[in-house]
């Protein structure tokens, strides 16, 4: 935290599907030009650091860093654990560990992003990290769903931990002092789902202060139903992906419903708006963004990083923990 | 099965949220009209039998049985089984059983029917059944995707089953000698996934008939990236909710849009053209209908299972299944 008007993004320019060096220092520049009250970190290779220099971007408001190794999305975690000093995505992490950056932001494979960062950052009171969403509900309404796929697997009391961090999050990102948190599952009455989802519910129920408002079901989700809707990251993974798949069904329809599709679409839905993901439960802010989603994305989520940053989110997620035990 | 041109359906006229009679007995003739070989079997209450004559249908068409208990959507399997002598449900899935009917046709709920189904009927080859749909994949291309909520947790083995179950069906509804078989997963690598999957997908490849393709993520599932999909119910059902959730969010959009979204909706994402989920792996042709689906939904459901009732889908699969032991 250079300056206190700047936040300082450190940003993996290695991950992604088939990211390209001019792709990325061009989601550079257009994230520089949507806030300026950003400063990035980027971590990368020569050819990164020749397409930012092309771009011709106010040297002042980014610096770059030497780190040619890139990770495989599906690196087997240990390894990643036990090598890759050099690449951009742990030199990334270690800038947010080192104060040097207020929040790191990354394309790569989620495994490898969440073993580095519960390595090098920590947990927070031993917290099994969730990627967390921001999902669209309505006009200028958002839920925040979790876990999206940084488990593979979960236990009840995983939920738990999902709605707590949920909840804390929340509060402090909307200003809303009982967000309705929900367990995502197959109906909404209490007999409905497996032991799974009956379990974390019960478990989330006995926190008092959470307003835990049961199920909701997946075809709710972007509805305003909840505030923070909590599911195992295999779950959550496979429903948004849906979700996507048949908006994109829509939005890519040929020839002349194309047209229609741009016109008919409900503005809240633009996908590229909700690009970034946030690994709670980390001792520090990582963001996954879309491995996919292209340029503009990635400099959306770039952008949105100083909103949260100025929040202080980690340290009132550690406060909202300390109250509810 | 009382003519040989003839299909007749067996219909739990109870079933469903917030059904009222008028609206069965609409779908009733509805489904009359739509299709010419179809012969009805309602079961259900007097106000029913009211409507039905209210409809004015040709009396040759439908034939109406007593049957006023209706089974809540909810209610525990166990309850169900010890009781409901008169209930719609039962006399209808008696009424296969007794090849009186063809096909039994439900709106009643998930949990009830797959009980009643399997105690009544019996299963094939101990298989444990599943729900299986057919989703859109393109113009004029389906999908079959099982299990989209019979069983609230599965087991490995038990994805076998659907593969083998989905193998089978989209043999004998498609013509296809080689239906791909996918596992659904949150990534298509190897390594992807929870213990599930993965021991799933293990067991369905050591089936050397099956051609299984390996694993599929939730936002191909309407590109026809397979041919039959297979999950476990709770996944299933939660995916294809989530994609139904982003569909309405479309094709309700407000005032102009609205417009906007009938003309962009891609045709063959019609939702109310694919009601009618089948229940596989019981000894007999068991489609559920969708609860909330609507009266015109309700009649494409029975209208359909004309077409399915003579595939002669229950000796096929048996003959199919006997092959991959």
């Amino acid at each position: 935290m250079q300056d206190q008007n700047l936040v300082t993004v450190a940003l993996d320019g290695t991950g992604g599907d088939n990211v390209d060096a001019r792709s990325v220092a061009s989601a550079v520049r257009f994230a520089l030009v949507l806030n300026p009250s950003l400063r990035v970190l980027v971590f990368g290779s020569q050819k990164l650091k020749q397409a930012l220099s092309q771009e011709k971007i106010d040297a002042k408001r980014y610096e770059f860093f030497s780190a040619p190794e890139c990770i495989p999305q599906d690196e087997d975690p240990r390894k990643v654990l036990e090598g890759y000093y050099n690449s951009a995505m742990r030199k990334a992490i270690e800038a947010v560990r080192d104060k040097k950056a207020d929040v790191v932001v990354s394309s790569g494979g989620t495994g490898p992003l969440v073993a580095l960062s519960r390595h090098i950052l920590g947990t927070i009171d031993n917290m099994r990290p969730a990627l967390c969403a921001r999902i669209p509900a309505g006009p200028e309404k958002y839920s925040l769903m979790l876990d999206l796929g940084a488990n593979a697997q979960s236990k009840s009391k995983d939920l738990l931990s999902f709605a707590l961090l949920g909840n804390a999050a929340y509060k402090v990102m909307y200003k809303e002092e009982h967000p309705r948190v929900c367990v995502l599952n197959v109906g909404s009455e209490r007999n409905k789902g497996n032991p799974l989802v009956k379990e974390g519910r019960d478990l989330i129920e006995q926190v008092k202060r959470i307003n835990c408002c049961g199920f909701v079901e997946a075809d709710k989700l972007f509805t305003d139903e909840a505030d923070v809707i909590v599911t195992d990251g295999f779950t959550g993974n496979v429903a948004l992906k849906a979700a996507e798949g048949v908006a994109s069904a829509f939005l890519n329809a040929p020839g002349i419903k194309k047209f229609f599709s741009k016109l008919a679409r409900p503005d809240w839905l633009v996908p590229w708006q909700y690009n970034g993901s946030l690994l709670l439960g980390v001792d520090g802010l990582v963001v996954k963004s879309h491995a996919s989603a292209g340029k503009e994305a990635v400099a959306v989520a770039l952008a949105g990083t100083v909103k949260l940053a100025r929040l202080n989110l980690i340290d009132s997620i550690k406060e909202e923990l300390k109250k509810s035990v």
